[in-house]
């Protein structure tokens, strides 16, 4: 048995080979030799996920399982709401509270049977400020990256075989990245943020895993029960892992984020380009596509904006939790309350139309291609823990609200390195079709599909 | 001095003949002569309103006002957090629980200086059932109208001058056309509803006053502090209230609801567009306009779609509260938790596509007008208290996420009656020019402009 991918172990838990109850004791055996050093988990209810593993293990018994899922070891950022664990969100003040409720998505992992394992770390309300000295299984000295910290390092370490994560700016793929995982930010909207405290615009529920399909296959799980944000039609497409498909055409974003990236990223990419084309696959940049060009201008200024939006968008609750104790919040998001307080209507209402402006032209460009690829991070995670590293090429997926993925096929200073690939919005089942063949086939990492 | 009106009383309140704390004063005199029958509000903070009365007072000495509702005693609806009340939901269930924050609009009104008095009762949920016996006060046997029952019963008998309010269905205009007061739901997303346990995609944050001109300032005065809700600009316009336009021509809408309005309501209706068109208004209807005519098919079924969007995307938190303590939850919300579950997220999809058309289809023909007329409700509030009434007149705005006000002007049985007046989206500031026009000079009421 491995930890690296649960739907791929169908086969073995059809034939009681392995039994979720199995699967999840390997879980916890691991959490309990790493997590003491890497700091993943704020809290784990071996308890709980026992006896849901032991529900699930009968279903599995009687070949009336509830979904791909069922039985599925599931980490839960702790800016998620949860019954059976209090909700942090990553700040002092709310470190313990017990908010009664499972989130939508949650809520909809038990209905599909998967089985809730633990509370992992988030920076402060999923923003920078890493009050967590959660570790990067890979070199315990640098990040796992944020704010999705806690689902990130226990994926990379195997301690789980996925976990839910956000995105706003690059919570999901920067992490996923940096910890060598494969990361998933869906398009905005098609899963159900209603219970988790993120409540901003661009601000998406993901998730990290181990493998292509595990990572799919959660967030599918959710949106069949959950649905997306009030509003949105929810994640869509199959269900079941199988399709792949070859792209014709691949696009090239640098992004504003480019003069950020390391050689030895830029070298990585490069290398993966080539690879793709000596497979017959037609790779264009900026250079030879006006249309390319039109995006890439369009995103030169997407972190300036992004933060812009999402200042103004997170006045509250900042504010009201400044006026419960202002010293229990970081001097980052009391600096965020400040820039928002000085920020009028009139302005924010102008950020998007630039905001729906640069999504209109993506998605233009982006329909004459299978695909958009770039770098899901600047390089390898940084030295260091009191940062989680630099968004500048993650917010481009975050402004365009398109779905975007990372692989991690790349490496920089001997460290993971996520390709990120995305799509059109409301296409994530395409993308992932185009994933997956990138993975399984062009780079011969079946490992990573599942 | 009168509570009828707190904007109104801005010369008076600069003069210092009037100060916030005698307003205030007034306002708690009543609620202590009225509401032991009424049951208007669940708890009244009246040292907190004192106090931020008497900060407000010093301001208004100072010619130091934070804005136009500085002083302005409030009432918050019982499904909006309060950090220094607790927010019940009209629930069993979480009557009393402590969520410890400000909501982004409650935040907002007390930067704005408005006195934030009490809550106010709601059904449960912001949904159907009616755990408080509030009572209507134009006739203690008879609902107030709902889920805003406690906001529309305390305007309409004088306790406070505005509060706030949510619609989902036809949880504002209904109460307050019930109560004789004005009722104002907004364009969606044009106030933040962060912080307030309504989370659907048609809901909006809305406000019931005693006149025009405070309805719409505490509005404003919110949006210009929390924007609206993430990912919209937010209520726009001017905040100050003296334009007033003629309409040249308004469009009527009967809606799916016409058959169940009773015949009183019909003929007062009747008797106001024959006093608009006596004032030279033109006054179209659905037999001289094919294009009205097709906004009439599109929302014919405006209930049966509101109610299916509703159940889909209310499955949570009534799941997770079920889970809890399903005892503890009426019967209305276990059933519609049974339908949320037999629904597919496909056929959630669907019902989105079909309200896209509604509301397309709407847009397009209330271009061609100044304002659009009908009932805001199906006639006067009717006898007992288990239930708040019939939506059928709401449901079409709520659907079409347009603007709606009520204004108080005809009668039926000899109780209050709402003329509901549509605008079209994100133009909610050309709506109320229209609607101040109606009430100040079409129908002689310039009491309810303020």
């Amino acid at each position: 048995m491995t930890l690296r991918g649960y739907v791929s172990n169908q086969e073995q838990l059809r034939s009681g080979e392995v039994s979720p109850r199995d699967y999840l004791e390997e879980t916890l055996k691991r959490i309990a030799e790493l997590d003491g050093e890497l700091k993943a988990f704020v809290v784990v209810n071996s308890e709980g996920a026992r006896r849901a593993a032991d529900e699930s293990a009968k279903r599995w018994a009687a070949g009336e399982q509830l979904s791909a899922i069922d039985g599925m070891p599931v980490a839960i950022k702790d800016i998620i709401e949860t019954a059976d664990m209090p909700t942090g969100q990553g700040s002092p003040m709310w470190e313990g509270t017990d908010w009664k409720r499972d989130s939508a998505s949650v809520h909809a992992l038990r209905e599909a049977g998967a089985v809730i394992l633990g509370k992992t770390t988030t920076t402060e309300f999923a923003s920078k400020h890493p009050w967590h000295d959660t570790k990067n299984p890979h070199d315990p000295a640098r990040t796992p990256g944020g704010s999705s910290s806690g689902t990130a390092a226990a994926v990379g370490a195997g301690m789980v075989p996925v976990g839910l994560a956000t995105q706003l700016l690059g919570s999901t793929l920067r992490p996923a990245s940096f910890c060598g995982a494969v990361g998933f930010k869906p398009s905005v909207g098609a899963v159900n943020r209603s219970g988790s405290h993120d409540h901003y615009s661009q601000s998406c529920q993901g998730s990290i895993g181990a493998t292509l399909a595990d990572t799919w296959t959660v967030l599918r799980a959710i949106a069949d029960r959950a649905g997306g944000d009030p509003g949105y039609p929810g994640l869509a497409g199959d269900v079941d892992f199988s399709r792949r498909t070859k792209p014709v055409k691949l696009a090239v974003l640098e992004t504003g984020g480019w003069s950020f990236t390391s050689e030895g990223a830029r070298q990585a990419f490069d290398a993966v380009k080539q690879q793709l084309r000596d497979q017959g696959v037609e790779v264009v940049g900026r250079a030879e596509d006006p249309a390319l060009e039109a995006v890439e201008t369009a995103v030169a200024d997407a972190h300036a904006l992004t933060v812009a939006i999402v200042a103004w968008e997170g006045r509250w609750p900042v504010n009201t939790y400044s006026d419960i104790d202002a010293g229990q919040l970081s001097l980052d998001a009391r600096d965020r309350l400040k820039t928002a307080e000085a920020m009028t209507r009139q302005e924010y209402a102008e950020l998007l139309t630039r905001r729906a402006a640069a999504r209109s032209t993506y998605e233009s460009a982006a329909a004459n291609y299978d695909a958009v690829i770039t770098l899901a991070a600047c390089g390898a995670a940084p030295v260091g823990l009191e940062s989680t590293g630099n968004v500048a090429m993650n917010v481009t997926a975050s402004l365009l609200g398109c779905p975007a993925v990372s692989i991690p096929v790349l490496t920089d200073e001997g460290l993971p390195l996520g390709l990120q690939v995305m799509g059109r919005t409301d296409r994530d089942a395409e993308l992932f079709e185009v994933v997956t063949w990138i993975a399984g086939e062009a780079l011969g990492r079946p490992d990573l599909v599942g």
